[in-house]
């Protein structure tokens, strides 16, 4: 079932607030999104992955957002929405019927909001949250139940920090930003010197800089830099349980997925995209619009754009372990082939190889 | 040592209570549970893997639960619990002599209630917790301190969400679930539109929906659906740190260990076992009882059962770099060793390869 | 720019403070620490790495924290404080610059103490956050805001937990340890027997102890013991989002990166270093001193000391497409490396081997 809309929308506004061109009857109430497959007789549905298209003759949406050249192969007689970008048309359709809720502006009474704290009128602090000395909430900006907000904090105007976001002192949160719960912005980066075998903590005197348009997942961790700045540039999205070390720069537009480890001082050029679980070493640059497929762990700066993959291809187990072993002596399975060469072409004869597996 | 048991039993009671046959005096007091090797007069320990079978004649436990065929083999004069499954048998008694605490029913005074919630009289909401408005939270069911339990979310009865745990608006917590610090349930799935080169965020509508005696780790986080529901069905149990993405389905039963990660639109069928650390590509499908090793990356759906594995084999630092390299140009190499198949079978002379490498 | 320093140092004081040889004028006013290349007038710079000598000559910083070697070699005209270890020597350096913030004494009004809780008279209870029953608080410890601290803990002295910190019952923090925010200590293990398909809880009945000088990073967790306690030696250095599972022992002045994943039952030995997103397997044993690259995923134990590495080498991902089919018959390509082997030996005559990739 598809959630119920917010707030209806009749087709041809929606059609105007996305900037598709309207089909059909203009005056049909819209009150949800849904998929194809399920939408219902009042709500939108889109096409976007042609692989869907098996779904289109029969879809009981009201409307359907698609692109002129799907639409032409479409005989159905529901209404339509022309996008040149459907997905896009379809993400800014469900921003009209599903907005975000606004808490009710103003400090609950179990908020701990320190003295010297800056928090504009029309911003909302949730229950049980803390705000530092000197911090600065912006306009409209939401602090959800928990939070703590941590000493000369600036957060700016229409953010939202979703329950228990810890932010520590001195970062800075541009507007519009969305940090999801549990997030962690700012703790100390992994910094110590070694001496004699004990470990000496670096104070780690940098900050995190969020720049504005910057959606962090949940649970995911930004260190502060240890003398300049951790940077997340303008329009980056990071989803959830992602580490970020310290003196890193996100480049803007850029999207890095769950589980990613992204050790420190790394530099991600802007509009990379870094898969699920994929792992960058320290002090690597990564060049603008690289792709890192998911799992793969990197080690040497990435100068070329193009997708880079490295992961072992999955097997059953027991097949597994034959190539295994074999993995472990590939150098020399390269050397008996080199040999083989030679000899056969009369330069040198074969000699039974050593053969730990025979 | 072993915990002091929070309720000691007579071992005649503890017998009857986990269904295992008792050989011997049953007016001991049992007052703990320990290894084999370290169970003090009043505890009772277990036998199952039989790789701790040399710790049986020695032990100094009040009684061993174990099965009749180990304890067929066992001169020691040891009180017995006989049990076909041991190790169940030991989880029973383990519960019996160390229940979960029960924290007073009722509402902390620091906590956050919503005046449209519905708490059970018998339900316990601890110290600075924050409950949305039209939630309700059923029988029995614990809230620890700092959870934050969202607008119109359901939690069934004796639910025990261990203290800060998030649950996003309009999720379902079903009964008997037990939620571990830090976890994050329903934030927004990763999903995001491109319009050349911007990320519009495509608003997250489904909820989160964990079916009865779910367990979720410590600081996992699943999301919420896009347009359907992200599932867990009944009886899952999933570790800490773990990822599950948008609209997942985690089969019954199926168990998911630390740090694995689990993209968008995955169904991972029941009874399966995810390692620790492994990664699941988007849109899959993982068959029902399929086991999938730890560190192991999937990006095909699993359609046989039986255990798949996918990583490289560990190797001294200096000789994995020499493997790296023949790795890098493995298919080259294949294609020599046909050459020289060719060439042997008369079919081709040999010519010299290129290579790089000499 | 610096972070301005919360306390200047006359040069000369400093110099003594960090226990290195002052070459210079040890009345200039050190006000900051910064990197070489972006030192001002007032900042304390150093050289460790010899790649950043280049800065050296140009680098405005009012003193440089260098070796006596690299000192000779440099014939700048600013102060210098010559050190047989200059990374160490500025870690003092920079913590008597940076000095971590002391929150005031005592208790904050927003924060729930429970009555039979003992909280040391100089030690800080932040906004929102919660002191269980019998709990200890040591000498000027700091429990930042939002922390939940259980039943019975014991938190030694100078102990710093970070805003939001969980710490479960019966857990023991020893003196100095740091812990950042939103790692939760303590947390149940990953336990459960199989009976007949369905999961069945094993109480987790240890604890989790860390000896002193520990620091634990963000969204880390560290599950208690089963029945033996979860054990993190004295000095041990924990990154963000690392998972350690329940029986482990972390041994002393060992390191582990971001998103590390220790199974249960792991002992790591003193002095190891665990790289980041690196997988240890269950009850694995890792030899004192041994270094484990990033990425790598350990599925035995290791008894001798060195570096050891797994990780698939990266490729873009079309020649990695090429190689991975190889991979997965490689134990079928080695076979046919034999067969020419004996072949050109004169052994067997060569077949025409089956080939499915022709």
């Amino acid at each position: 079932m598809a959630a119920v809309a917010v707030r209806p929308w009749k087709l041809a506004a929606l059609a105007e607030a996305i900037g598709a061109t309207l089909e059909g009857d203009g005056d049909i109430e819209i009150r949800g999104a849904a998929p194809l497959d399920r939408a219902g007789a009042n709500d939108v549905a889109f096409l976007s992955d042609p692989k869907y298209r098996i779904h289109l003759e029969a879809t009981q949406a009201a409307a359907v957002i698609l692109s002129s050249r799907e639409a032409a192969a479409w005989t159905g007689m529901k209404a339509r929405l022309l996008a040149t970008n459907p997905y896009a048309a379809y993400a800014k359709a469900a921003n009209c019927l599903y907005p975000e809720p606004q808490p009710p502006a103003g400090i609950h009474p179990t908020a701990a909001v320190a003295a010297t704290a800056r928090v504009a009128p029309d911003a909302s602090i949730g229950p049980n949250a803390t705000i530092g000395e000197q911090a600065v909430v912006g306009a409209r900006s939401i602090v959800g139940a928990g939070c703590v907000v941590g000493e000369q904090v600036i957060i700016g105007d229409d953010v939202r920090l979703h329950p228990r976001v810890v932010i520590y002192p001195r970062c800075v949160i541009g507007d519009r930003c969305v940090l999801h719960s549990g997030c962690v912005i700012g703790a100390d980066g992994f910094g110590f010197a070694n001496e004699s075998g004990r470990w000496l903590k670096i104070p780690q005197i940098g900050r995190v800089v969020l720049h504005s348009d910057v959606e962090i997942g949940a649970n995911t961790t930004i260190d502060r830099g240890a003398l300049d700045d951790t940077i997340v540039e303008e329009g980056a999205k990071i989803d959830n349980l992602v580490q970020i070390g310290h003196n890193c720069v996100v480049g803007a537009h850029a999207a890095i997925a769950g589980c990613a480890g992204i050790s420190g001082s790394v530099k991600i050029g802007k509009y990379c995209r870094i898969g699920g679980a994929a792992m960058i070493g320290g002090h690597l640059s990564i060049v603008d619009g690289a792709v890192v497929a998911a799992a793969t762990p990197i080690f040497s700066s990435i100068e070329t754009p193009g997708m880079y993959s490295g992961v072992y291809p999955v097997q059953l187990h027991r097949q597994w372990q034959k190539n295994a072993v074999q993995l472990r002596q590939l150098d020399t399975l390269y050397k008996r082939v080199r040999t083989l060469e030679k000899a056969l072409a009369g330069e040198t004869p074969v000699e039974k190889s050593e053969d730990k597996e025979d």
